[in-house]
């Protein structure tokens, strides 16, 4: 059965983005199971660069990661699918045994190239630059469409 | 000057993305005018097509269009820019006299398919299929940080 982690840098901030994100992990938890982690960010200090927080942060992501997670960085540059298209992909990954599709969502600096470079496969939902707070609503609500596009529910038109 | 309008069909019910709109349309209006109108639904009835449905809520949009409107239907299937192109097409857009940019986004059926035809550019967002009131937020929090581009300030990275 899939398994979904998402792993993402400190909590959301935004009080309509945390509601919307509560809003639909119940409504995916409903047909599969996703962890949901929260590393803490890095503290900015002066004479930190914007390397060494997004070094930190990543670093701290990568420690959650198990062997054999198939990994899914999202960036603006990444495989755009179509809501049917993420569908099936997810349907595809469904049916390899023991796999976790472990999405990764950095901070507002993004991910260190590294974690991008080792994603089996790096998804973007918008060619558009979305801020990290919205980009996790969004990713949470095309999951949940996904199954309900699988199991030709009444949601997704 | 530029002038900003968005048509939408119905008022926004889910309560998160209601707030998020207020919160981008004040940011927005910091720095450009925004119409917002929301015309009514069509009224489901016993009988009733999906293709009525739109036709009827597609003409309630078109009663609010001024001649020399510059329509902006958003599609899936339409133009996707990324965020700096986005901030670009809206410049170029700002040269021109008395322009009114005018988005329109349709209800759970979307756009008739007379109103896309009539686009000056069908904006996409994203590939995937977003909800009608997704699409609401995303496009306000993406007119702001087109702003903040053009303004080379802090928000967009």
């Amino acid at each position: 059965m899939l398994k979904l982690r998402t792993i993402v840098v400190d909590h959301t901030r935004s009080p309509f983005l945390k509601e919307g994100e509560s809003f639909y992990l119940k409504r995916l938890r409903r047909y599969v199971k996703m962890e949901w982690i929260e590393v803490k960010p890095a503290r900015i200090k002066k004479g930190r660069s914007d390397k060494e927080i997004l070094a930190t942060e990543s670093r701290r992501i990568d420690q959650k990661l198990a062997p054999g997670d198939y990994l899914v960085p999202l960036h603006s540059t990444g495989h755009s699918f179509n809501s049917e298209e993420l569908a099936k992909w997810l349907d595809g990954l469904s049916a390899r045994t023991g796999i976790c599709v472990t999405f990764l969502i950095g901070g507002p600096l993004g991910l260190s190239k590294d974690l991008l470079d080792r994603g089996h496969e790096i998804l973007s939902l918008s060619r558009l630059t979305l801020t990290h707070e919205m980009a996790r609503l969004l990713l949470l609500e095309q999951l949940y469409r996904a199954f309900t596009i699988l199991r030709v529910e009444k949601y997704h038109k």
